[in-house]
């Protein structure tokens, strides 16, 4: 594996992902040329409705550890879960030194010192604009705007042309913190020659432009002046740093006092102040226990929870189960964030419950609480327009959206084939000459639950499935063999659990011990000694009791215990 | 209960629901007046997420059986399932005579002839405009525009006053089949007087007015003719026999033969057809077996599936996985309806595999394929205004919907004081002079799983829940007592399920006999007799032992199987 090959002129460039083409988080981009290996981002996914009791979904490693000898570097756009979340699982695995902003390797080093692997992995702070040379590769940083600060793209200049790779981003002509995406250098680049642009397309279904991150500071201002006597409680995700400080700035204007709450908002804002990426005059920042001290109209409460999460901050004060906040009809909450797809009803909860309470919730739809960081139609035809790539593949989107996006650039004059739709694992071959799809890599998702990775697959997860919907029941009997054929020695017990109210169902499970005494004894008078059909028979005739009985499907456990 | 009371000037009218009111779905409200109770819809609500396994929720009936021998009858509104799904399972209970129009109550009859109930009910046909008497209750029904025809509100003349319940509704001034919502009758009852108004929520939030049906009939007409070549598909809710007529029209017009898939959406059409609410020329419609026989560009296909339900039609083509129809290239899908909240994921995923398999999908967001069946702020203010009732009552919606409609009463004039935000179960009492709330009655919602209604509450749902995050592990072992104490006699054995993938869990599961079998050996050296005390300890150190190794923590199962 991974022995020594001089690159000759034959030599192509490799572009693969082991995650996020073609599904939504988890992105990680390859490129591999001759002995030379980068990796672009590293993220996490969250687990789908039907991968019940899965923690996190992190991407196969596989084929990095089977050519961990070439990895030159894993290079991070920035510091959002689907872009960083798998970082400590793959340095388990590999070593690799990792290059990004100052932000982004704050917001990492948590994240590794957690998993106490910070000690041992090399990293190097990379400024916006500067290029790092890793092997044949060189990796140049490129500002862009997003929904966290220090975010980049990055350009590529490999052996054979620059490969430029959007990460996420936006164009922001006021942004809080930073300056403008370096729109000049993506179009100095693209003057020059752009062989491959990867580019995310997660707003591509969008018409028009993402609004400033400004706007969403108007709006706050506006709220602040609105209510003068109440107290706000801002519900945001804790990466938004320069969100964070815009509330803090209207709490400075307006002499509020602000607390923080969420371990996740905590940290955050702990790593982005000391990096100089949040500001708050002393004093502003409040500790849980001085909240007594304030009235609710000198207070603004910052916290987790925008997504509902039924663990985070918000929801546990929605549902009168937070130690230190209650809600009362002097709240106004604002939920400063769009539910991601699939937690639309947990969001719904949390505001029906605050409302409950009597708070005032402005939300998503009610006023401009919430811009994108992502580009939409008209900021990708920008990127398109000014980096006029030869060959182009969308990225980070589901299939719906990589489709889009592909006809975007098509309507732009791009060449239908020259535009790769490539799923995860599915090489991109680029030459000097030409561009072509061309076989697999060994690729896939792994499944993190507690300890484990990827030792829960498709079967754990039916039964589970299995388990959820209908519950199970143990069949257990004494069993003796000693005359060369089954005789009962002691039951049938019936067990059950996930199946039906106990109170309810006396009869039943008298039923279903009746039914199993009742095979027991057949086999016994017909001298069955086959254990495996005895198993069989005990099962299928007591599932078919139980499916008569209730049309419901339990999984069915006859345990002969024998003596 | 429910002795005959003779009605004085003390009376009050009691209005309460016992499913709807705060809540998405299942709504069902209940008048009562002395000796007289009239109940208002019956519908059923779908399972939240974490009630697991579950089929369908349906209200607690308690009152009502406690008080049958009052029920002068159930009035539905129209066909919609949270307006009538659960008639059956109230029919089980109650004898009641139902009244409805003609639609409805074909696909009621539908619902009672699969529960084996046809024929013991007695059911009545009311045309919208007439009125039923019902104890001392007048109940009108009014001309409404909703997604299904034949839809109505209520005018109920009571002792007090009139009551206007507005079932769904949405105001099209172009509807496709009958008239428009009696806007005049509307205004007359509220020129006379009317004490009370219940008022449907759902579209509270979005301002405006809803848009015609007729528009969806532009976008089909427009897909038609911009589609020459390929197949249509168009995914719908089968209840909307008006959009069925809408494609049916552009199908005639353009020389396609219609074939509808779901069975659902055939039992639908068969209703519809039959009593003159669907007309469709001899030979418009084909059977599968005959699809061989037309090309592409000759078919349109009406299916189910439109939330992207796994086991509905459309997503089993998408997922190739349909014995009819294949999906190709050459297909273009219309999902002709709107995401329910919470079945976001589910429509996107049915999305991206139709494209997968190459076809063209329209869907919301791309073009005007859906427009709503509920009136927006506009029209809600259109029939307050109508009606300008004394009292007011939100209903169908989650919390904020009632509350943002009763803000919205407030800006039209009406004092806070006479707007009642009900939980359900709580009952409003209306006089001659004065209402309140005051008290409640039995309420709740019970789970159907299956054949059963009610055996599953909370214990076995948190059961469902802990066995599929984390599967089982079973320790079975045989022993003695016949010494007064225990002793092993055969096994340990570990069985587990969902819990970890076999092959690479050898080890783990090798170390759980180990520590059961430590267990054990040192419970029989103690000479310990308490069987309750050995079952726990087995339980608990295996727990404490899977924990430690994973982190994870399946249900455990001691058996001791005694000989």
């Amino acid at each position: 594996m991974g022995a020594y090959i001089l690159p000759t002129k034959k030599t192509k460039l490799k572009v693969f992902s082991l995650g996020g083409h073609g599904e939504v988080g988890k992105n990680m981009t390859v490129l591999e040329y001759g002995n030379d290996i980068i990796v672009l981002d590293c993220g996490v996914a969250f687990p789908q409705d039907e991968m019940l009791g899965i923690d996190l979904v992190i991407p196969d490693f596989t084929y990095l550890q089977e050519n961990k000898e070439k990895i030159r570097g894993l290079f991070l756009t920035h510091a959002h879960e689907d872009h960083i979340g798998s970082v400590p699982y793959f340095l388990r695995e590999v070593k690799a030194r990792l290059f990004a902003t100052k932000l982004t390797l704050g917001l990492v080093g948590n994240k590794l010192r957690e998993h106490g692997l910070l000690n041992q992995t090399e990293m190097t702070v990379v400024p916006q604009g500067d290029t790092v040379i890793a092997g044949c590769f060189k990796v140049e940083f490129l500002r862009v705007n997003h929904s966290i600060a220090d975010a980049c793209a990055f350009a590529i200049t490999t052996p054979v042309g620059v490969v430029i790779h959007s990460g996420d981003f936006k164009v922001d002509f006021t942004p809080i913190q930073g300056e403008i995406i370096d729109l000049q250098r993506f179009g100095e680049l693209g003057r020059k020659g752009v062989k491959l642009l990867l580019c995310e397309s997660t707003n591509v279904l969008y018409p028009g432009y993402t609004l400033s991150e400004r706007t969403v500071g108007d709006m706050f201002r506006r709220v602040f002046e609105e209510s003068p006597s109440q107290r706000l409680i801002v519900a945001m995700f804790s990466s938004h740093i320069d969100r964070i400080q815009q509330v803090l700035n209207s709490a400075v204007q307006h002499r509020r006092k602000v607390l923080f709450m969420g371990r996740s908002m905590l940290n955050a804002v702990k790593t982005a102040t000391e990096l100089g990426y949040l500001n708050a005059p002393t004093g502003l920042i409040i500790e849980t226990n001085e909240l007594r001290n304030y009235t609710p109209n000198q207070l603004v409460i910052i916290t987790t929870g925008s997504q509902g999460e039924p663990m985070a901050a918000l929801s546990r004060m929605a549902a009168s189960d937070h130690r230190q906040v209650t809600i009362t009809p002097s709240d106004k909450v604002i939920i400063s964030a769009s539910p991601i797809p699939g937690n639309e009803k947990l969001v719904s909860r949390v505001i029906n419950d605050l409302m409950e309470q009597g708070a005032e919730v402005i939300y998503e739809g009610l006023m401009d609480v919430h811009v994108s960081g992502h580009a939409k139609q008209e900021e990708l035809k920008m990127i398109h327009a000014l980096v006029k790539p030869k060959y182009f593949m969308p990225i980070h989107g589901e299939f719906r959206h990589l489709t889009h996006h592909k006809d975007l650039a098509i309507s732009m004059g791009m060449p239908k084939e020259n535009i790769f739709i490539a799923d995860i694992g599915e090489v991109l071959e680029i030459s000097s000459t030409d561009a072509k799809m061309n076989g697999t890599v060994p690729s896939g998702q792994l499944l993190v639950d507690g300890l484990g990775v990827g030792d829960v697959g498709n079967v754990v997860l039916r039964d589970r499935k299995h388990l959820s919907e209908d519950g199970l029941i143990i069949a257990a009997a004494g069993i003796s063999m000693a005359d060369g054929y089954c005789q009962v020695i002691s039951g049938p017990e019936i067990i059950s659990r996930g199946f039906v109210f106990v109170r309810e169902s006396d009869q039943l499970i008298e039923g279903a011990k009746a039914k199993v005494a009742d095979t027991l004894f057949e086999l016994e008078q017909k001298n069955t000694a086959d254990r495996q059909y005895i198993r069989n028979r005990v099962r299928e005739d007591l599932r078919e009791y139980i499916w008569q009985s209730t049309k419901r499907n339990p999984m069915i456990f006859p345990i002969l215990v024998e003596v």
